[in-house]
């Protein structure tokens, strides 16, 4: 099974910047993270962007949507800031990418910095990718949510479900 | 969803003994795993045993079978040193649970070494428990296989797919 | 033989905060380093203060200076960030306090983001700490530094020898 | 001041074989560690063998006097295991290498596995070899010893003062 990875930038690819203390991007760590994992998945990565999601915009997302939609693989897991994940996943739905499993997924904390969840959430998401039926979903802590059944709870950091 | 974790040892959870100089095993670090993993998961965590998948033997695979069978959770996730982990995976398939979804998972590398394999590999195993129909499935390489379509390539370290 | 470490800060024990995407003070990961390089020292860790040392101020300076005068060791680290270091090392080299040695030291990259330099300069400015006669010195990049005697070069983020 | 660190294997160099589950030598983490640590010194490195000190005999020993003799450098930091480093540091003393100072150094715990004491060892021996007189000495756990002034204790893995 054949797997895109579209990379969009958000925590999950944050870097430190010594010079200036301040974090940036740079290239995409997903490679090697999934070096890390041993996957042995047919995928192709493709970096359409890299942002904070905080400044995600109508462009970016008809960009995501646009890389989506030309993807010739079947299933689609798309690497984006935790902020606004829920309105690109609402982007996306809107589109009706009618036979695509679609899966987005972040992390919390920069996968540089050694402590992070990204590692867990990208196998989370590639494994949802493999076996849910078309649609677009959010893959976070571990569970996955349709995209109009989930928020971000900004308190705790936390996705949670909603009444859709 | 529920979802019951057996922990069974494996390299996922090796440590080095400094005064050794040897790897030994302590605790599981699944909790610790799934703290960084930022899991929100309805989850109950049970040490079955810590030991080495090559000292797995048939007493050993019975308590596993026991504590597959004994789980109230219909998906259950076990984690299992890689090289026995196939055989564990036929005497689960054999003992017939027949609607569980269980899904085998390890490390190729040490959680506590810090370029284990191990968080991507127990995303990709919760996952794939959620969603699988049940079954006895192993999870490794981002992939997942039915316990009787799969070998470890011992030359190589991947999990491969085979004929039933 | 007595070690004062001084607290004030730096990049050192800076931290990601998770839910707002910034770099933040909590408490100090010098413990936490003693402790991963098995320090077997006579050591007393005092926390003078925990901010980015572009904000350390003329009161900050007298507060170090005084940190380092009350000091019953004649052996003071002081952890410091290092777009001001030198500036703090004046300080405490005008403030003649004659017969201790006293070694700023810092780190270019946060130590809980896991590439740190913070370990190797915390080792560094330990030992220079034990030999170097009384005075006021830097410590990075695995070099020491009469206070007088070094300048950050900021576009590299090294320091250099300069001319007193 | 120009600085020699001879590599002769020991804890800080093992790494992890994810195919056996073993651990092995193959290549000294020494350059990268200098890298991490953002270390500006001159230095030469050079690798004299890649063993377990348990494993040095006198032949090995012999080879190290050798290379720490012909070092056109004053100041040597000999990398070594931790177990049989005071034997080493006795042949060295008795070669009489007389206008140099030579630092052995080690880790407990591998450097390749993330919480390992290395990077702090070895910015504390690298200083210590800058400004310590011509000797022979061992610098662990943040200290330095005289050759003949230290052993290891082999319940704790700390090294500890003995009267010489």
């Amino acid at each position: 099974m054949q797997i895109r990875i579209l990379v969009t930038g958000g925590t999950f690819d944050k870097e430190y910047d010594e010079l200036t203390g301040k974090l940036f991007f740079r290239d995409t760590h997903v490679e090697e993270m999934l070096r890390l994992g041993r996957a042995r998945l047919d995928l192709s990565i493709e970096t359409a962007m890299m942002i904070d999601s905080l400044d995600m915009d109508d462009a970016g997302r008809a960009r995501i949507v646009a890389g989506c939609r030309s993807a010739r693989e079947r299933a689609v897991v798309v690497t984006h800031g935790t902020d606004t994940m829920v309105e690109t996943a609402r982007a996306l739905a809107t589109a009706a990418l009618q036979d695509k499993t679609i899966v987005l997924t972040g992390a919390m904390v920069p996968y540089a910095f050694g402590s992070s969840d990204g590692l867990f959430n990208l196998g989370s998401a590639l494994s949802f990718a493999q076996v849910l039926p078309p649609g677009v979903y959010i893959a976070m802590n571990g569970r996955h949510f349709a995209w109009d059944q989930v928020r971000k709870n900004r308190e705790t950091g936390v996705f949670e479900p909603v009444e859709p």
